[in-house]
């Protein structure tokens, strides 16, 4: 492809020679000579100027860069779009394999790929253009939009309704029972777990996780929300849309997650927390109990500026006191000589 | 069903209409108006006030509510009595699907259900009732007791033996090889790991757990236990009975975790600790050495009201900092003083 | 087998009677009256004298013990290789299940086993002597060494490259996408994640684990690296070799952790984190930025003698900020008296 062609593509301004051919797009460390990078950060400069990449998308024009320049509004989107172009392959339709269970009741769009050992129940609605790859259970009762991809071995359990245009890794698990149990009798009895998960539109689902479904009413993931692998959501959890969750982190029963937050990795969330909109949680963070809008951090968690504060001095502990120490001997000193 | 007759069912006293027709059972939220709702906490009145539930299971009678009420010893307890009466229908049996794989050893029990896609291996036995969804691998000499549910994708490797009613939720994988080596040779050299697992009657495993099986021996799950998803059990760790293990906690091998205990979300338990019956540890907590019965929090963990307290100064920790600069300053102007 | 070949076998000195038969290896409180055991710290020597064990593997002879001792420079490496010898039983080869799918275009070496329910992709080619249980899929132009043992329900995704002597347990996910967004156009937009992973000779993934595969590039794990169970390991990331990380750590994206480095249980490694080889990380501690050589512990980490200190203090903060309280009455009154 012609750079002039590329620039089109991504409505980018040209610096530089437009008539070079790029045949790939990749990371500045990995580029070859008929690649083009890109540059998110200007501390990279440096690593740009000796990379082999025959060009690179900019925000701003780099001066002095011996290297084609293209300049777009986002460059880090404008590359996501050119691996698209270069290397992403549509998969299916593929058709229905016959080594695939599909209840007689079961209701597949067209276009649908459903491919070996995968197991769709009865009155399952799968929507046009779904690929369904091996090994993938879907439960009574689900519904499945269009254009969704369900990786291997996945399990959908019954009355799951999913959006369209959603991705679930390989073995992620949606619609398990919730954690519910009562002690009574001296034992822990079940609470049977009746309700569903529904899951909105453009969702990920990463590689492992686990989103319960609600006691009674709904598991509701929000539409564009993007979840990482071995992340675990507990029953009737509400999580907004465009929201990100990071890998394993834990997702307490009943917990409300506002829109557009951001959950670190290996953050837990306590049953019944709240979340408003737009909140950070640092990587391993605690939340608890109804959170205002705002960038915490640690466990519990408290603001992320005064988290990053007090973990500074917890780490002069022992010098702190000491000098605790030695202000009671100088005291004492003190009283004594009065 | 009358409320009368659901009254008896759970041996409830009515005030109110006892002819009412009730005909399902949910949260408050949800609840419409022909549904019965249950209480659990004062705090909930005013919003079970404005519930449309037509009747609300308690523990004592509220007043002035203008709901009718059934009175019962344990309410969630109820609640969970009524899911299972109007919700639950009893899976299977639905015979042994031909699209299964099943050793011509192995042994199967009437009234077994077994899906397509299945793998029972040589020897293993399958006890009567036990419903196999698709997609599950057992074993070779595994032992199932009845009424166990093993839902799709689930591995249990060789030996392993299951008791009754054990439920084991989707993608959870049973017996697989402990995490030992022994470092010679300029390497890790595995320690084969030949023990199996034992899962008693009653307990339940989470969507995605992996519960590995003993280096020599045998690793324990006791009766009624029940473990929540992406849980990891190490080898030859021995947990107690009626234990509640809550998402992504992990225990490290040889551990010990008595009867009646609670391990909170993401707490992690160290190799070789030895946890006393109706311990509790909040969630995230780091669990070593031996622990005398008690409620712990923090990692490494401590008696669970010091460590709210040390958390809460820990957060004021710069303004401490601060008044121990302050201190000195004035100590140093008053023993210039003298 | 007569003590006097096991001796032979592990290149030992007998003291005691070498004519008795031993036919098993186990720990020392399972011991049977045929069972050799091993003794891997003095603490043990109470337990060992009161163990049924006919003989035991030691690293120095212990004195006055009624038992026939194998003095070896490891005992717990010759221990392993007893169990070698007494329990494992080779796998496979068990041939290539008609009940598999196998795509005409892969290349299958001989001596491979596949299994039933499992799916080949085209072009994957699998290396001699694998065995492939249940339920695996393996994803188009992967590439399997020879002597590995990929276990039930696993996911291998495209492109990804194993080597020889590779174990991968049930329920793991080699592959998945990596976790890349750009915000743009109010949504988040997935970045394409085109590149794949490769895993090198005689590495184990535990069970449930997940790998993702590089947005371009590779993510890497080296020579000789042992993972367990739930682990995450993040897009681009390169792992050294002869690592162990143990179970449900979580790698950012693009980190290094250099060779023969230790993971402690659930610890979290940010993106772009850079640990040096031989590094050790205490369980739940917090990895950032670039970390030379050493023992770490705490979140985020510290040297781990500092962290043991700090933390010390942090239980006794109550008692701490007392004493200041104390300090600033005393020396209130000292600058009153003036």
């Amino acid at each position: 492809m012609k750079l002039r062609e590329l620039a089109e593509l991504l409505d980018g301004e040209i610096r530089g020679d437009e008539t070079i051919e790029i045949t790939g797009a990749t990371g500045i460390y990995d580029a070859g000579e008929k690649d083009i990078t890109f540059l998110t950060s200007s501390k990279l400069i440096k690593e740009l100027r000796i990379s082999s990449a025959a060009a690179v998308l900019v925000k701003d024009f780099v001066p002095d860069l011996a290297k084609t320049q293209v300049r777009t509004k986002n460059p880090l989107y404008a590359f996501a779009k050119l691996l698209n172009h270069f290397y992403v392959r549509r998969i299916g339709p593929g058709g229905i394999s016959k080594n695939a269970f599909i209840s007689g009741e079961a209701e597949i769009a067209p276009d649908v790929t459903i491919s070996d050992f995968s197991y769709i129940s009865c009155r399952a609605r799968i929507g046009s253009g779904a690929v369904i790859f091996p090994g993938v259970f879907i439960g009574e009762d689900c519904v499945i939009g269009h254009d969704c991809v369900i990786y291997p071995n996945v399990t959908i359990r019954e009355n799951t309704v999913i959006g369209d245009r959603v991705i679930i890794h390989p073995n992620a698990v949606i619609g398990s029972d919730g954690f519910g149990y009562v002690f009574e009798d001296g034992r822990h009895n079940k609470i049977p777990q009746v309700g569903n998960v529904r899951i909105e539109d453009d969702v990920e689902i990463g590689a492992g996780a686990t989103i319960d479904r609600a006691t009674t009413g709904t598991t509701v993931i929000g539409k564009g929300t993007k979840i990482d692998n071995l992340v675990q959501v507990g029953h009737n959890v509400q999580v907004g849309r465009n929201v990100i969750i990071v890998a394993q982190v834990g997702i307490g029963g009943s917990s409300n997650i506002g829109d557009g937050s951001m959950l670190g990795g290996q953050v837990g969330v306590a049953d019944h927390a709240s979340v408003e909109a737009g909140t950070m949680v640092a990587a391993k963070g605690g939340v608890m109990g109804e959170v205002k809008r705002g960038v915490y951090g640690g466990a519990p968690m408290i603001p992320h500026r005064e988290w990053l504060r007090a973990t500074a001095i917890f780490n002069k502990l022992p010098e702190l006191k000491k000098r605790i120490e030695d202000l009671e001997k100088r005291l004492s000193l003190l009283e004594d000589s009065e």
